[in-house]
């Protein structure tokens, strides 16, 4: 492979016949230089296709540009659109992003942490896959820190989630609207934050329409064959429903799937809404799922702007902040019209 | 929000009493000081937590310890075992990765190009989710470039891909294995790369083996809807199989399913073989898919690896580098033992 070779001030400085020095001053417009000196420099730094070094331009200013992203789970389904988020606002203030993946390892973590201040990032966010409590990575630090998705345990510590409360309500306000009285919820693990406040979204929406689940709720792990054997269960303890929230989307595919293969109609007999808005279970679901979209892309634009704000100055207070879920509509909740 | 000032040189001179210039003597191990001298000031940095500046650090040096990812397609199922092998190979380098999504946009990728360069990477990673020819970053560039699962048009580039061929040959070798003799090919999409030497694959270990395709191929999108159309098709075109290759999980997940509906039993009456051992699909299809697994993390692992080796000194020779795949066995090809 051909590699030509940096093109550095020296050489700049030997094609105009001035000093390194000379250079600086004319490409930062700084300090005082004859016109025609200005433009010899600058015509001879464009000969040579001369760009001028970040870090130069880093060490004079005390900013990177930069600012370190550390997932602390493996970058996945959930990591990947508050990336995608955050660098919408990123690139717009023209910050690049340090990628560090601790994989859950502290020991990594702390590693990962040194290196990105040994490179002088201008802020760090963290996240990962799991919206449950994770340690703070210290309230010393010496650049301002967000955690997105992930929620820091100390509670000055400035924290954007997306509203998995807001995001149940939103799911049973949606099977009421369609006409279901008679509301089932399954599951996903218990004991995560993701669980108890989808549970408690839930159960507030039903208490506000004066309803009630139609059946304890059940709980199981995130996946298809879960749902399955949730709809199993339910049919044959006799249970009696019409809507049924899934607490995600592999779930409720699952349910659906199960429904289906036990004689049930979608969304006839049953309507079901799904959480996630992952695109390969929706649109592969039999019918096409209605589901809540948390929007993560969203929480990484949240998350990405409050961290600017905190490098050009600003003071932002401590806390959480929620990303509103909505509600997006498919076949499994629609209604017959006539 | 509590902040610490970042602790400078000076800060460390002024408590152990020396000049700044000695403190980098000290902290470098370079130039001559006493070894007095040289504990005061060690005892300094230690005592502010002071870290060396990898700014610093790399203008001294001319490296920048990190790599420039460029990714031309969104970051997702693809490309994310690919940054985590690289990651595997650089983190062992003490090596970040700055990352820069241009979402296929051309402008946006020769301005991310610009960015990485004027932060002086010391290589370029160029990634995305096609495994077609994409077009040269260029062959005048001051840094090594490896392109991977992009193959770059510039035969002279470093291109490491999976071996889509070597992937299909060995699912039709252990469809024959396991007894079937009629296999179909259930294809993605025509006039991809991926669609055309995945094809290849198929006919040539079919040749080998004095076989020919059941039936001709049949071209449609990476989608499950398309593998339970096909299913459907060939039953209805009275094809007799007891084979069959799917060019994705998603399509072999729908064909899986197609069968079932339509009476067929797998793998019974027909042993199915998916590619790219995607966890989703592979675990929640009924009765779980044996497929073909791509090693994209051994991909990002190879990449990386050419990368270091370059940015070392090395000379590394042009070309395309295959990373080749493994069968990964499952209930869908099992043979019923007697």
């Amino acid at each position: 492979m051909t590699r030509r070779q940096l093109t550095t001030v020296t050489d700049v400085a030997r094609l105009a016949g001035v000093s390194p020095g000379t250079v600086s001053k004319a490409l930062s417009g700084q300090g005082q230089l004859r016109s025609a000196t200005r433009e010899r420099v600058l015509a001879a730094a464009k000969e040579l296709g001369y760009r001028p070094s970040q870090l130069a331009k880093s060490l004079q200013t005390g900013r990177s540009y930069m600012v370190g992203v550390l997932t602390t789970d493996s970058i996945g389904r959930f990591t990947i659109p508050i990336l995608t988020g955050a660098e919408d606002v990123l690139e717009a203030g023209q910050v690049s992003m340090m990628l560090c993946e601790s994989r859950g390892d502290r020991v990594r973590e702390r590693h990962y942490l040194q290196t990105m201040l040994s490179r002088r990032v201008d802020g760090i966010i963290v996240t990962g896959r799991s919206s449950d409590e994770r340690p703070s990575i210290g309230d010393d630090l010496p650049v301002p820190v967000v955690y997105a998705l992930n929620k820091s345990t100390d509670p000055s510590d400035i924290s954007v989630l997306h509203d998995d409360r807001n995001g149940a309500a939103l799911a049973i306000e949606h099977l009421i609207s369609t006409g279901r009285r008679r509301i089932v919820l399954i599951s996903g693990p218990p004991h995560h934050a993701a669980t108890t406040n989808r549970h408690s979204g839930t159960i507030e929406a039903l208490h506000r329409a004066g309803l009630h689940l139609a059946a304890d709720p059940v709980f199981g792990p995130w996946s298809e064959e879960w749902g399955r054997e949730a709809a199993a269960w339910l049919v044959r303890a006799g249970v009696e429903f019409d809507g049924a929230f899934c607490m995600s989307d592999q779930i409720a595919r699952g349910f659906s799937d199960g429904l289906r293969e036990l004689g049930l109609r979608v969304p006839n007999d049953v309507g079901i809404v799904g959480m996630d808005n992952w695109d390969a279970m929706v649109g592969a679901s039999r019918p096409p799922l209605t589901t809540i979209d948390l929007q993560m892309s969203r929480l990484g634009y949240v998350a990405a702007s409050l961290m600017l704000a905190q490098i050009d100055g600003e003071d932002i207070e401590g806390g959480s902040r929620l990303v509103p879920s909505i509600l997006v509509m498919r076949e499994s909740t629609r209604v017959a019209t006539a």
